[in-house]
């Protein structure tokens, strides 16, 4: 190799004493090379100062090892566990995420989809299944795999998540089993978000099923902070007869309404019970610890990766994941008091 | 038009009765229209099924309106604050973020950089300054602007962060003119971490300066989870004499520390004193809330944006914008109880 020639795999594989195939598979795959080999081809490749060439490797393979995700948010880490283990799986097959946010908007969600599309990724992470058809052709016509998480969506398309609304019935149950009639609930904005609306279909049809109508049960929908949680919470409590029971739509919302409940001096769960829904790290850091909804963050991340990555490769797929909540009772949820002016 | 031809930018800015360049600002910088204009070339995008090829104009204009960044971690919010302002401001420029994180490792920082470049990014954000000298002649030699975050750098580079250092002594002093004399730390990991390790030095200094010698200061080192935060603490708690004032490397080793010593029995602040650092929400939920260091996220997010629109487009920008910290005291600091053994 000439002096000032680009270093070659094929200089690296002869530098290191292994095969191309060695030194691609610890560049693409690099958990699939054993330790001590993989330190031996990267110190060639950084001695000899190789840069593989993405591009090049990109148009032989017609792959380009990046998977991109577009999520709503990044703030309150709400969707930051389930895309570490996606991201981890992923990097076990030798993909890089990518990840964009799109502010809950479908028009910024669009044009995201639109910069993956042109600077390449071999597949695309969603999340639910709200979104406008024309973004779903998009993806469609340009052969990009996709698939929906934190839901199980309609017909169409592929799915790793779980059951919004019968995990928001079963918690609701809990409540009522409680013996709380005057539900409230504060749903998330529930406009182009399949999980919120589902979380509130399931609290209202559990309350139906319980006899409460859903113009006795009030709603306040409210944007994932911890200030709109909190102002919701203040409209509740300023009803007469005043709710015994909030119903959030996440835990973002709940520890806003458990801050608020704090201001107005109000016990929880002596004086009015708060839950949650997703079981983020936040859930266990308040007091008392946050009742709630665990979602199965890892398992879907997990699950999200092994299913995107098959449909990258073309094998047979199940349209559907369903992956189990679980109701975690702490210290939020309790009997309501009789109201003293009753 | 035929209708089988690809629609293009000409069919567009007919249909809405526009110039091709209204129609290219629409794509490129839709802040720089007026809202009717621009429904009016969307709506006759999306009728004509018109897809910018963003491929082919990043090869005219060698720029692909694309951004990325790298961070440490999407988890507890950390970055999510400042990456949501650097966002905000990057769109009003007409750029799309695509963001990495890296798990705090200097390796996988590199691979990310190598896809960032592959894929074609204007610019880069990287945090900090902390990364092997290959990392950073990686980018140079690509010719890709990038600029650390959250720090102050060294000798090279731009920059726009704080003085992690200057804060965290700041921060130190106060507890120490509160009456503290027998300080602890529980610092992040500090290799390969500038920001971890500048804060430690911060504390260190001050509490040399107030005559108090390092070995007299124990440090433990922990990742930035609850859970670690709570382990360090249950570890320092274990000393005799009992540090009376646990200075954290940042809030979410702070809450952890503050949940171990709930379940230790001891009351913050009248037993213990804890502080953070960066001030994310996570602060101001718990109780009491955390006396912390309040990082200027919105407003580094904002001059991240312009340094890097300014350096994409190679004009003059300074080589370092710092952004002022405030020490904010809430409930977690208060003066030490006299031992009762002593």
């Amino acid at each position: 190799m000439n002096e000032f020639a680009k270093p070659t795999l094929d200089d690296v594989a002869r530098a290191a004493g292994v095969s191309t195939a060695t030194v691609s598979r610890c560049l693409n795959a690099p958990d699939r090379v054993i330790a001590t080999t993989r330190e031996r081809v990267m110190q060639a490749i950084e001695t000899l100062g190789y840069t593989p060439d993405f591009g090049g490797r990109a148009l032989a393979s017609r792959r380009t090892n990046t998977v991109g995700a577009i999520i709503p948010t990044m703030d309150n880490a709400i969707f930051a566990r389930g895309l570490q283990s996606f991201q981890e799986a992923l990097s076990r097959f030798g993909k890089t995420l990518l990840v964009a946010s799109s502010g809950y908007s479908p028009a910024r969600e669009r044009e995201q989809m639109e910069v993956m599309a042109s600077r390449g990724v071999d597949g695309l992470l969603l999340i639910g299944s709200a979104r406008p058809e024309a973004s779903v052709e998009f993806l469609r016509r340009r052969g990009i795999p996709f698939l929906g998480a934190w839901n199980l969506g309609g017909e169409d398309g592929y799915f790793v998540g779980f059951d919004n609304r019968a995990a928001a019935a079963g918690l609701t149950e809990k409540v009522l089993a409680k013996g709380h009639r005057r539900l409230a609930m504060i749903a998330g904005i529930t406009e182009m978000n399949d999980r919120a609306a589902d979380r509130m279909e399931g609290v209202r049809a559990a309350a139906e099923r319980a006899g409460i109508p859903a113009d006795e049960l009030p709603v306040i929908e409210a944007a994932y902070t911890f200030d709109e949680g909190a102002k919701a919470f203040g409209n509740l409590m300023a009803l007469a007869p005043r709710p015994t029971a909030v119903l959030c739509g996440n835990d973002v919302l709940a520890v806003g309404a458990m801050q608020k409940a704090r201001e107005l001096g109000l016990r929880v769960p002596e004086d009015v019970s708060i839950t949650g829904f997703d079981d983020i790290d936040l859930a266990g850091v308040v007091d008392p610890k946050l009742t709630t909804v665990r979602v199965p963050h890892n398992r879907m991340g997990e699950a999200a990766a092994e299913m995107l990555i098959r449909l990258i490769n073309k094998e047979q797929v199940e349209r559907r994941i369903e992956i189990p909540t679980a109701i975690v009772e702490r210290g939020t949820l309790g009997p309501p008091t009789p109201d003293p002016a009753t």
